[in-house]
């Protein structure tokens, strides 16, 4: 049993949201409530920006309403950020708001670069011994993080992807149309978890269902492929449904489209939907609708997975008692049992092992043709997207949650990141 | 009461999809087999092209479970098709295929220019006193049609559009920088309903909730009042949710992005979202997201109205009702009650009402600013989007089903259209 370490918790949330990314932060409130030796309970707003500019909210002070509400709420609750802490001076400051909070406990929601900040602080906070546990929390649509089985965020937004993808297929159907080619496109920066996810929408023993063509980062493109898979496709099938995940590339590794990068300078992807119209009508000669999945992706918790929102709850939970059990510098990972019937808990990895990693789709889970997936990622993604979540609606639209944010008093001088 | 006519009945559908589509099929096929008169029910694939090619189906033989699945099925289960009779020589096809299966109901499914065909079939039935009944049954999520209070489709793509607007708008406030502007296009050719929708979004009493502006196609679009709009929006509120409809037009009438036409001359729309992209960023220095709904916002199904699939299917009920009694020639129309709780019956109109008539969203509908809606917005379509449709789901998705579709034996030679 470690120490008792008595003092206040702190919640921050960072990168893109996902359906679920909140019902971590419900499960690290509810929990931490168990535990005497956790004060206060606080949330930085907007990440690590909240944590530099000392913009700290009381969470125990929200209705309980509020806290259960999160557990179906999209976005963020506490707002997010993309901000890095770079400069050894914003690491100091951010362990001197720490230190003006009493803040013991650091439960970071985020994805690989999210928990690189994390490991930075707990590094800080020992060169300075200053006792500090620190848990990641995983949250990615993009599933792409090493050492989990998967991430919460991932199974929703697959749910939303399938039922989309069956939904326009259904619609294409409908037009009656010979040689009309559907183009969907969905996220993924480096990897084709999402774009996969998408042949969830085909029945079980039914592979000629839509989605037809599955295109994915992990297998390189081909335009002259491309447009003969087309072909191949609309001989058969009345209608093609080809789904395609943003970061395509050739097989030289280069980005099939990538549009022109933000003030950032991150890179802004998209635009490969349009890339591949282009093809399908000067080559192929089939009418062409293309839908880009967008944020809608991420956001969607009116349709989210119970499974993913229980287990993005369960790792908020675990993350607390990991601290709470003296553990630091981990992230929560996800671990599937090795059983026939699908059953998942929690463990630890080491935040060291997460810098710069990415999980790619397994090759061998890609079928020879390049554009479907076997049963081995039938198996992996299935179990992810059970159940409903029951979101109330209110006057025919769901009734997601707002926190109060009380701000807690600030005790330091402002500081200019 | 009218004279009994006895014979069998056919059901058509054409134009776009919506969400409670097929909704209105099992209403009709539910009905007809309440009455005698009525023998057999046939379905014809593709709308008018089925009729054309003798392409009928036997809706009798569906099973049970499959017409009560349509009314929670997206699409259009019997196909629909784009195609306008205009020859006589293929109405007179027409007519000799309903003949040949002594079809003596048929009920035609459809927008306004549909409608505008069932009514030219009814007019050469009589012409060779062949005795039909022909009544229409709207379909439009535009809501555009005249005579009727809204149409079925319209509540269910609110509902989607007003549900997305939150979710992103929910994403959009958790990025947590300012300046973030999010453009959603809707659709909505001529007319503003769909755009308008959007504004339910907003909390009661809460104005200033996203969406912050919309812009529909009855007020005259300028590119200066546009930009001096998202600045004052960004000088209150952290981010600008705007909402536009496709069809935005400006003083002079024209439209404001209008793509290449497509192979049937059919100006595409779209765009538009792009189009205030660039106006933003160049003029208003501020981020942008753009999202295009597309045809999702017809096919959602796993999010429809319950109001609008239960008058949908009661729309398809009444047509039947109003056939037996002898009607022809009408379209069936929702007529709101006039008490201060949300009623819906239906009505009647002659099909030569409609023909080329656009009902547009009353002026005094939106306020002064040209970017929001006022309260006889809302009292008319709050009422639309209540209540959720209990979607069977099936391995983590929703079961849609598919139509067995028996063909009905051809009694006549080929016909090329």
């Amino acid at each position: 049993m470690a120490e008792e370490l008595v003092g206040n918790c702190l919640i921050g949330q960072s990168g893109g949201p996902s359906a679920v990314n909140n019902a971590s932060v419900a499960g690290i409130v509810s929990e931490a409530l168990n535990h005497g030796c956790i004060e206060e309970v606080y949330g930085a707003l907007n990440g690590v920006l909240g944590i530099l500019n000392e913009d700290l909210v009381d969470l125990a002070a929200e209705s309980q309403q509020a806290i259960r509400g999160l557990r179906f709420t999209p976005g963020a609750a506490l707002g997010s950020c993309r901000t890095k802490l770079k400069k050894q001076q914003d690491f100091e400051r951010a362990l001197e708001v720490f230190k003006a909070h009493n803040i013991r406990y650091y439960f970071h929601i985020g994805d690989g670069d999210a928990q690189e900040t994390a490991a930075k602080i707990a590094e800080l906070a020992k060169a300075q011994a200053y006792e500090l546990r620190v848990i990641g929390i995983p949250k990615t649509i993009d599933n792409d993080l090493p050492a989990t089985d998967h991430c919460p965020g991932y199974g929703s937004a697959v749910k939303f992807i399938a039922t989309t993808v069956k939904e326009l297929a259904v619609d294409a159907d409908a037009a009656g149309a010979n040689d009309l080619v559907t183009i969907i496109e969905v996220m993924g920066r480096n990897t084709g978890w999402l774009a996969a996810g998408a042949s969830l929408a085909k029945r079980r023993d039914h592979p000629n269902d839509p989605p037809h063509l599955v295109y994915v980062p992990e297998v390189a493109f081909s335009n002259e492929k491309f447009v003969e898979d087309v072909r191949r496709v609309l001989k058969k099938e009345k209608h093609c449904v080809v789904v395609v995940g943003e970061g395509l590339v050739d097989k030289d590794g280069n980005y099939v489209a990538v549009e022109a990068g933000d003030a950032s300078g991150a890179a802004q992807f998209g635009g490969v939907g349009e890339f591949l119209k282009d093809l399908v009508e000067s080559q192929a000669g089939a009418k062409v609708r293309v839908a880009r999945l967008g944020v809608a992706q991420r956001a969607a918790a009116h349709l989210s997975s119970k499974t993913d929102g229980d287990e993005a709850f369960l790792a908020g939970q675990a993350a607390v008692k990991a601290a709470v059990n003296g553990e630091s510098d981990k992230m929560v990972t996800l671990v599937r049992g090795d059983g026939d019937h699908y059953t998942c808990e929690t463990g630890l990895t080491a935040l060291a092992e997460l810098a710069g990693n990415v999980k790619k789709l397994p090759r061998e889970w890609i079928n020879e043709d390049g554009v479907s997936l076997n049963f081995q990622f039938y198996r992996y993604a299935t179990p992810l997207i059970q159940g409903e979540v029951a979101v109330p609606f209110d006057n025919g639209l769901p009734a997601y949650i707002r926190l109060a944010k009380d701000s807690v008093d600030k005790q330091l001088p402002g500081y200019e990141a």
